[in-house]
Order: C-alpha cells, then structure tokens, then sequence
C-alpha cells in the first residue's frame, strides 16, 4: 500500500472539518494555540515511518503523558498498582466524584484524573527526581532528549486546577494518596505539560506495539503481560466518555489529549500519531479522530 | 496448532477452579442447574470445529441474547437505533437508574438491561410476532431449528423483574419506551430465556466474525460497519462491570451471560464459546473466563 | 384583631401575583382550572372562621392528600409505618431515585411520592375497601360527606405515571411494597384526586391543631405524641423543595399540594387554608404561599 | 413550674443512657474527652437560669459555632449571604458531593460544611482580622470575654480535614470561594474549635429568642426578619441527618456540635443548652439530645 497517498489523501478529506470544534481554552497557553495545524505520522514496527503535515511541531500532549506515566508506575512497583486504581471504564465523567466516594476513594481506571493522580503518586514515592525520571523516561521511549516540560503550561494548570485538588483531597481523605497533595499535584500538572511532536509520540508507543520491548534494544521495560494490560486500558478508556465511539470507528486501542492530539497503535504492526487542536465536545481533537478513523477504514487495519 | 489438545489442556487447567463461585440464584430455574458442567467449542471461519465437555447441552443464554436482539434490531431499523441507546460502558452498575435519569431515558448502551429494554420495545414496533421471529432469526444464525424459549425461566425472571419494570417505566416517563410495558418485558424475558449449546452460539456468532455475512450464504444480515460497531461494543461493554477485566485477560470481544456461557471472536478468525455455571461476584462465569483467557495466551490468537 | 379584615388586606397584596406562575399542566385536568381563584379561610380551635375568596369551591386536593393518608396509616399500624418509611428531609427532588437504591427502598419521608406510595401499600393491607374507607375518613375529619374522588383526574394521573410506577418498581424490589402495585398505585393516584374546598381543609386539619383529636368529640383518632411527629415532618417535609423556604416565610407546619392548596396550622390555635391555582417552579402556589406568609407576619402567630 | 427539680429529674433519666454511644474520634483532642461530663441549661428571656451538673466546664463547640458565623456574616454582608449558599435541607449527607456539583458549588445551607465554609469565606473577605473578630463577636454574646480558640483542636482538624479540602476546592472550581482556602479552612477550623460552656451557649442564643436583640442593650444585631430566617434553618436543618427525628423528639430549633453539645430556643421564651459527649451514630448526643426531648415533653413547651 502507497502510505504516504494515503496520508495526503486523509488530510485532504479530513482538512475541510476545521472550524467545527474549539480549541481548549481553560487555560491561556492551550487557548493560544493556532488551530489550524495538522499532522499525522505513522511509524511501523520496523521503524519505517510515514507522515503530512505538522508532524515535527512540538505540541502538549496533556493526557497522552497518562500511559507513559502509568507505564513508569508499573515499571517500579508492577502490579502493585492496581491495588490503588481500578481497570474498568468510568462511565459518565459526571459521577466520577460519586465513583470515588462510593468506591472508597479508588480511581475507576489510570486515564481519568483521579487515576492519574494516584499514578503521580506512586512516581512520587518511588523515585528521588521523580520530574526529571519521569522526563527522561519519555525521552528514552521516543529517543529525544529534547522533550520539555512547558512550565508555563505546568503553572496555569496549577492555578485553575480546583477541581483536580478537590479529586486529590477526596482520596486522601480515603487514605489512597500517600504524599504531600501539593507535590503529587505539581508532578501530575507537570506531565500534562510535556511537549512532543507527532513524530516522537509515533516513537514512544512502540513499545505498547511491540509486547513492552523498546524496538531497538532486547531489553523489556514493562512485561508481555503489563503491555496487553495497558493496551486494553487504552481500549476501553483511552476517549474520556467517547471510547465507545471510538473503539468502533477506529478499532485501535489509543489515547487521547485535549492538546488535540491522539496516538494509537495496532499491536505487533504499527503506530500512529495525530494532531489538531480543535476539540470536539467530549474532548477529542475532531480531525485527529476523523484522520484515524479514515485510516483503518481505508487500510483496513485495525482490531476488528 | 493442535487445537483438540489445546483444549483438553485448559479443561484441565481450570476444572479445579470448581467450587470458587455461586450459581446464579435469583430464579430456582438457574439455581437448580448442575454446577460442574463444563464446555468449550472453537470454530474457525471455515467451520471446522473443536470441543471438548458439555457443549451439546443446552443452558439459559439470559445477556447473550442482547446481542442477537440488537443484530436484528439493526437489521430491522439501521442505524436509528442509535438514536435511542448509546454504544458508551456504563461504568459502575449501581449508577444505571441516575444515568438514565442524568441522560434524559437513553441507557449508554444496548447491553445494560435498560439498553436491552429499549431494543425489545424496537423490535416489537416492528415485527407482529416479534416472539417467533426474534427466535427464528437466532435459529437461522446458528443453523438449528429447535432452539427453544424456556418458558418456565421467562415466568420466573418476570415474577421477580421488579428492578427491569422499575427501568422500563423510568423510560417510558422520558418517552424512549414506545410500546406497552408489560408486553416490552415480555419480549425482554423471553429473548432472556432462549436455550442454545457452545456448538448453537459457536456457529451463531460467526457472523460477528465474518463481516456480517452469513458464511454459508453471499447476503449480508448487518453491514461492515454494522459489524465493526457491534465487536466494538461488545469489546468495551460486553461483560457488566468487568469489561475492563476481559479485555485485557481475554483480548476479545465477547457477551457473557448469567447462565455461565461467554462468547467471544476474533474478526476474521474464529469464535469461542464457553459454558460453566459458576459465577464470580461480578455475574461472570469463573471458568469460562478462565478457559477464554487461557485460549488467547496459549494460542496468542487476541486482539492486543 | 380585626381577622376579616386582615385576609381582606392580605387578598388585596396578593391578588397583583396573579399571572406570575403556572397551572400545573401535566394532565388536562388540571391544565384546564381556571387560574384566577383564590381563597383563603382560617379557622380557630373553637372553630370560629373567617373567609374570603373562592372558600367554598372544591379543587384537587393532590400532595395534601399525603397528610391524610399518613394519619389513616398511623391509626391502622401505629409506629410500625417508621419502619417502612423515614422522617428526614429528602434534600433534592433529584436524586430521589439514587435515595432509594442507596438506603434499600426504604424513602426518606412520607410527603415524597416514594413515601406516600409506601403509605399506600400499607393502607392497602389493612382495610378491605381501602379507597371507600379512606375518603370516609377524610369525609369525617372534614364534618362533609359530599367529598369526592374525581375519577377522571386519577385515571389521568395514572395514564402518566410512569414515574410513580419506576418508583413502586424499585421499592418492590428491596421488599417495601407487598401489595400488587397496580393495586398500590390505584389507591395512590385515588387519594391525590380528592377534591376539597378551603373550608373543609380548616376543619380536617383541626385535628393536628388539636393534639391528634377531633375538636367536637373526645376520642383521640391518633396520639398525642403521633400528631407531634406530623406536625414535625410537615414542618420539615412538607413543601417540596422549599421546605426551608416555607419554614422561614410562614413558619408552621402545613402542606402544599399541585393543585394550588396550601394548609397549615399553629398547634393549640388555629388553622388556615388557602388556595389558588398558579405554581412557582418548586410546584408551590405562589398566591397561597405568599397569603399565609402575610399573615403570620401581619399577625405574628407563627412558630419562630 | 420547678425548673431546678425538673432539670434533676432530667439528669436521672438520662445518666444510665451512658456508655450507649461513643465520643468523636477522629481527632485526639476529642477522642480523650472524659465522656462522663453532663451538664445542662436553662434560660429564660429575663436571663434567670437554673443548671445541673457540668454547666461551667468548656467543651468544643464544633457545628454550633456555624450560628455564630451565620450571624456575624448577616450582620456583616446582609442578604447577600442568601446568594452563595441555600436554605433547603441537604437531605442524605453521602450525596453532599454530588449536590455541589449538581448544583453548580452552591451548598445546600449553611449549617453543612460546605455551606459553613462559604460563610468563612464571606466573613474573610469583610473583616481585617477575621479570627479576632468572629472570636470577640461570640464573647460579646456570650457576654464572656474569657471565651478562646483550642489551637491544638484547630490544628488536628486541619491536619485531618481533607474532605473539607475537597469540598473548598470544589467550591472554588465554581467560584464560591472567593479567597485562598488555605485561610479559609483556616479560619473555619478555628471557628470549629471554640470553647463554651453551657452557661456560655445558653447566655449566646438569647440573641436568637430575642428576635435578634441582645436582651441587655436597645440594639438588634441582626433583624427581626433575619432571626426568623436563623430559626427557621436551625429547625430544618440543624442536626445533620437528623433534622426530622430532632423536630419531632424536642420540637424546638437548635443546633448540635460533635463536641456533644446542642443548643435550643423557643422563640420569645427560652434556650437550653446541654453537653455530653458521648454521641450517637449520626454524630448528635445521645444524652443531649434526650434530655431536650425530655425538656420539652416534661414542660409541655414547644413548637408543637
């Protein structure tokens, strides 16, 4: 198949959409974000990559940096961690403070954020620099020692983060955060605040299409188990309360940010990375969603 | 690969998980069933088939059945059926009558009981002996005209379906029931109460598998798409509250059922299908979750 | 104090609110009464009464009935009715439902329509012609034996009740209701479609004014102790969602029912009932609400 | 009548009921309060008083200091205060979450913490030194200058008070909480951590009796109007989830603390205030509260 037409071709049937969603805009760095980039890559297992568009364009990849840093987690305390967070969809966004104080203060699933606030915590006990660990873990999957932690970004989630401290306290109060609540705080904002490029997100998910073996070297950072775990996580709760939606228009497991962009990967055989800001109303960038669905439609690769 | 063998293997790999869950008991009918029966039958596209155990025995198929009642809705309306019953997971169960009274009488997806409620009341504005045809249409899909209704189990699960009537006039109250209670759960507790074997849903659910064509015959029953969109539901919704769970264990998408049988499929590929009455706390059968997650790592036939 | 002048007063300040609210449409039946109606009459221990307005025409009695069925309930079982219902304000009409999945079926008040639905049940186990009995009770609390059901209003009520019925449903399922619920709702929708004048609500209400005994004779018709409990809840449930609203403005207890009556009563002194069709959003009759509130200001009996 | 024999016989009745309950733990300074202390007072309008037992000993007043704060926030922004927190009972504390969010952040009354932490927050914003003032307001009530601040209590609930971090941050996500919430919590947990006795309490809600008044000066603290609206919510909502059985049992408005004291008045007549520490499972006193039920029985005064 002629990948990069089929690239070109997407983005011409996916471009026409602009204007239809809204870029996010409760903080001033996100909002400022022109809306008019787009770029998708795809990168098979054998590192042979394809892309159009924007795709070396450093942009935050806010929720994406959730399956590094529950990949991170699991790499220092394993299975340990679903002892403090479950795996199961959340449903509706709206009952999730319902959910933890029905259930005790444990989290639904790692990508809703009182799941990733207990994945922040357990980092922050594990490890000395948890911020520059966790950085440098990122770095090591894309093979970029140039990712950064926007702090600009990192500092204006901080200060509208209300409701994040407020799912923090709840579990605290149920005994499932372990640290200072402003530390765990200040690590979660701070990888929502990373920056990437479609380019290195396309590199770092090899590993969730490659059994958890970095392609490159022989060595697994997270187990054949751990990766099958995260992959069906990805599936089932990647899209905020869209992954219904899109576990059947794209049939990849995958994850989205409201950076507006989205990674997704058919295991043993690829990944693939798009991006452009404008959301949709749940949250999901509208072309990125659109341009992955055209590409397993047209390839017809994808899990079912 | 040795199938058969492969098979004996898991039989007697999960057999002495005997013991470890409960029949369901809400009805005598499914109390009364013999707990140590066991069956596994796998069959590929081509048909070729391997069993081993009770797989010519039988058993209540209680939610399975909403699979082949939203097939023939599908069949008999498209895709309006959307417009009533959404294709998200509904997160925790104890949430199901605030969600349908947060979300205005539309159940998040087709395979809650409120969703299945909802496909009954289409079904029966649709057909005039909504009973026979639904029955004949699963027939045809598993090529054995003497499938049967229990009759005496639909009794049962009526007498005792406050919580589903509690339902059903919920939404009806939003008007998203069309028809007349009593005869909508009617229809819903007979589709509950069919009777087929692991060989019956083995060959039914090849449709799922084969794009939704029947393999015998060149017609499509559902759509592609149609198809696609009901492996992705049954991927992300398939199993209550434990969808997460399978997902990941078993890396298929399947039904499960309260009378111990689990179906699941790999598109393209094969079906499977599991009985053993023993459920675990979440409604699920203990050893035929077992035996599916067993299957998938030993074979490596999964979706991740 | 000049009484027939106060409420002449009062009718006056009140009159200009007139065209603020609206008729409670849900049912014809109550869509079509004229909205200009307005009376108020008070009554005193020794049953001296002063009127003004539309005193003697009758008007669906609905929620109000509540109170009476709660008295019929108490002389028939005694304290027992506390273990099926509860005395506590239920806070947001909205979560109702979550309220009775969360503490087993068991509503928080008998002014809900959960708890007047129970109240029914109850009523319904005892007596042999629970609907004949009732309204004689309520004939005889009243001293008028031309009270009626309005026949066409509870089959209204009954052709929408699909909520009440979800309702009944869900309590069935815990346990909380014995009866057939046809049967229950029957009787419920029967008691709401009662229709009483201004004047006969003074004198039935005279009985909570009066220790629980009926003014002219000296049989207690419930206890002294069971009529504080009345007077209590009415005070803390008896006005929807404005309970606290109402314990402010007017400060005694009372109840309010959809069709535009309020009574309410000072212990040991007086009752007053006032009616007028046009609702605020809280289901309150805006011109009853605001007349008893003048009078207890003007007057200065109130509790507080 | 004879208060002073009265008030024995109270004690009598009510001392065996020790050992029936158990003392607020989930501090230390608390959780090691000889639970053996009873005492209780009465107060009439011209400030003669008869007492027994522990009335000169302080204790905690905890949720009776969310009076006093009501009060001096009136007094300070008037009904303003009415825009940022509700009147209504908030019904089942388990839902006090999801009522903030369900209700855009605006608590259901002032007398649940959500509700009592706006009033902090309001007070914060009008007063230069916010602790000193609220403090000297009360003494000048209480007409005690002697009254202080338990800093060791204020400590051990900061350091304990996630969910009320949960809530303020929650609140603060839509804008009801105007300062920073580290001082607001700051200055509510002082508040929670006054000390009075019962001659102190009896002597403060004279004010309440007295139609907003102080009974020794010419002056209203707050208005006529105001006080009624006090009242009223001290009626509906001043004993947690017990707000129905308080009305009913002692039939009188109130307020009680989880430091085991509760405080009543009949308006234009009396207060009563009573401690003991031991408390029942929704967190009132168990010899508290029958004592004032006992009270109000015995005399015959009360609401009801």
């Amino acid at each position: 198949m002629d990948y990069k037409k089929l690239l070109k071709e997407i983005k011409n049937e996916v471009y026409p959409l602009l204007g239809n969603g809204s870029v996010a805009d409760y903080i001033p760095e996100l909002a400022n974000v022109n809306p008019n980039h787009f770029g998708i890559e795809l990168r098979f297992l054998d590192n042979t990559s394809y892309s159009i568009g924007d795709t070396n364009i450093p942009f935050s990849i806010q929720s994406i940096s959730k399956v590094f840093a529950l990949t991170l987690a699991i790499k220092l305390v394993g299975d340990k961690v679903w002892k403090r967070v479950g795996v199961e969809p959340s449903g509706n966004a709206f009952n999730s403070l319902v959910q933890l104080e029905h259930e005790n203060g444990i989290p639904r699933n790692p990508f809703i954020n009182a799941g990733a606030i207990v994945i922040s915590d357990i980092i922050l006990s594990e490890l000395e620099h948890p911020k520059q660990e966790l950085l440098g873990f990122i770095r090591k999957l894309a093979n970029n020692p140039n990712i950064q932690i926007n702090k600009k970004v990192a500092l204006s989630e901080k200060v509208n983060g209300y409701r994040n401290a407020a799912l923090a306290n709840m579990m605290k109060s149920f005994g499932n955060i372990k640290n200072d609540i402003e530390k765990v705080l200040d690590l979660y904002y701070c990888m929502c605040s990373i920056e990437m490029t479609c380019d290195d997100l396309s590199k770092a998910f090899l590993l969730y299409c490659n059994h958890g073996e970095l392609p490159d070297e022989n060595v697994n950072v997270i187990s054949i188990s751990q990766t099958k775990r995260l992959n069906a996580i990805m599936q089932t709760c990647g899209f905020y309360d869209e992954a219904g939606e899109f576990s059947f228009k794209v049939g990849l497991p995958g994850k989205s940010g409201v950076g507006g962009g989205i990674v997704a990967l058919l295991p043993g055989q690829f990944t693939i990375a798009a991006w452009s800001p404008e959301l949709n109303k749940k949250g999901n960038s509208i072309l990125s969603m659109k341009a992955l669905e055209l590409f397993t439609t047209k390839s017809g690769l994808s899990v079912f």
